[in-house]
């Protein structure tokens, strides 16, 4: 198999189109789904494919509407986050128990937040029902690193066990993990690192860098598991976290190979081989160019690769709830 | 003055619509102009406003299209670099003797490179006149910056001469340049440093960290000198560099009042004050996000500040020369 260049790579991940590229294909693209509302809000929270959207119409608290464009799956059922998350819960409890959807077999019972135009939680709903609705998932992904004693930079990766029913056998950093409702991002990280790598609390606190986002558009895939081509936006807080060379992550997950350091040669031949799970292109080439390893010198798609690490997202982002100032 | 936020501060410099946002008003406002092209290619390379595309269009070699959608101004004349460029630049030179144009006055006898599809050079054009067509300015800013002995960083920073005809007065990092034809970005950046803060050129090669890029569209104001309204597509390199404390970038241009060292808390209360140039908030944020000093925790608008950073720009990128791989 030929080398994958950095372009193929991110594509692989983010086959969406691009607006600014070509506005036809793009409008048409947006336009075959039903695009998710709440009541007297015209704001666009998610991509649902027809065939979801017209089994959630059959719920009580929703409703369809196919002539209008876009055509909308709308959630008319409550008034503030708590009805519209209960009404939600119900939908999906019932959809769950009618085996509509295979990937509600990979229930979570873990709640992910869905943001309204305000950047405030609109509702709440079960992580793995979040393709179905097509909602932004908000993720983090920590990349953890070593700089040996003659300076040579090595990053810590994972190799998924080949007995996971997603992925089996691929690589990946190893912190990452979804926001889960309420949390936030560092906290999912701080968490993450206990769980997966057993990573002391006290130590991330001071030494976890937060650096930036990526963002990207999945089309899921027979490997994601599940229905396919379900639309999954995904925004990720990206972390740097430099351990000295005696820190050694402990292995804490049956889902989970080995974990070892890896040279940045080795990972760019990771890379090129296609051994990265979806989206860790992503994360590990916006690492390469923070880096500056990854250069307008050694890399001739590098401005449209920086591009394509931050896809702008349709849909109402996530807001903090500090002052807002600089 | 109420202290601008940092969506302020990038809303402030790039107020073009943005397709994912509202995509009727997009389209709207990109059909408001002439779309740059050359002959037999479907690619736009550049927003030309309707008063400027007429006048072009009164030059030979080329051609002006009110009727289609979108609208086009089309360079028929030449048919590979040298004949295009020649052909540019024989019409710049008619239509600079007849003073069509007030931003013509700042002409400045350098050359820029305009990419086409395959992201090699289309043709070039003279820089004063790169926002007459509205093609993609390429240009690099780099941020020197220091760590002090108990670990404080702190940026060096240029304040514009008064007397400047553009920007007087305002805030800057201290090296910045657009990327002349031909040349390659870390180059750019090393001939500023030498030519604006006599920074030694091996100190540059062997410091000089590439670390990604930024891109935005400026609607060209009164600030900017000349014609207002003027579409420029922004694309710029960022490097950092950190220099040892006893490393004095000295003051070597009479535009600049002086350079002097920023505290981190500082350089803040300047952007939200609004008194660095337009396009530094992009610069300076970004620097303040990769460095973690800037973060979900205290900017409620982190997400959308990211993905502002780095618009997806309509127009067929730079690429480099090499293999492509990762």
């Amino acid at each position: 198999m030929a080398a994958l260049s950095s372009i193929d790579l991110l594509k692989d991940c983010d086959r969406f189109p691009h607006a600014q590229d070509n506005n036809e294909l793009y409008l048409s693209k947006v336009n075959s789904y039903y695009h998710l509302r709440v009541a007297s809000d015209p704001a666009t929270l998610g991509f649902v494919l027809p065939f979801v959207a017209e089994i959630f119409a059959t719920q009580p608290g929703w409703e369809c509407d196919s002539k209008s464009t876009p055509k909308t799956l709308t959630l008319v059922a409550g008034s503030d986050v708590l009805s519209r998350s209960a009404a939600v819960a119900e939908s999906l409890a019932s959809i769950r128990s009618a085996k509509k959807f295979e990937v509600l077999t990979g229930w979570r019972d873990e709640s992910k937040d869905v943001f309204g135009p305000d950047g405030e939680v609109i509702f709440t709903i079960e992580r793995s029902a979040t393709p179905l609705l097509g909602v932004v998932h908000y993720g983090v992904y920590l990349t953890a690193y070593t700089r040996t004693a003659d300076n040579q930079l090595k990053l810590w990766i994972a190799r998924r066990s080949k007995s996971k029913s997603t992925y089996p056998g691929l690589l990946e950093v190893i912190i990452s993990g979804g926001i889960s409702a309420g949390e936030k991002p560092l906290e999912t990280a701080i968490r993450e690192a206990g769980e997966e790598a057993s990573l002391p609390e006290d130590f991330l606190r001071t030494h976890a860098k937060a650096t930036g986002m990526i963002s990207y558009i999945e089309v899921r895939e027979e490997s994601a598991g599940g229905e396919t081509g379900l639309i999954q936006p995904e925004a990720h807080f990206v972390y740097d976290c430099e351990l000295p060379e005696d820190m050694v992550p402990q292995l804490n997950d049956d889902e989970v190979d080995s974990f070892r350091l890896w040279t940045v040669d080795e990972v760019r031949k990771g890379l090129q081989r296609g051994e990265f799970k979806p989206g860790l292109a992503h994360v590990i080439l916006h690492f390469l160019v923070r880096h500056g390893i990854v250069n307008e010198n050694n890399d001739p798609d590098y401005v449209e690769l920086i591009q394509r690490l931050h896809r702008h997202l349709e849909f109402p982002l996530r807001r903090g709830r500090t002052a807002s100032k600089v």
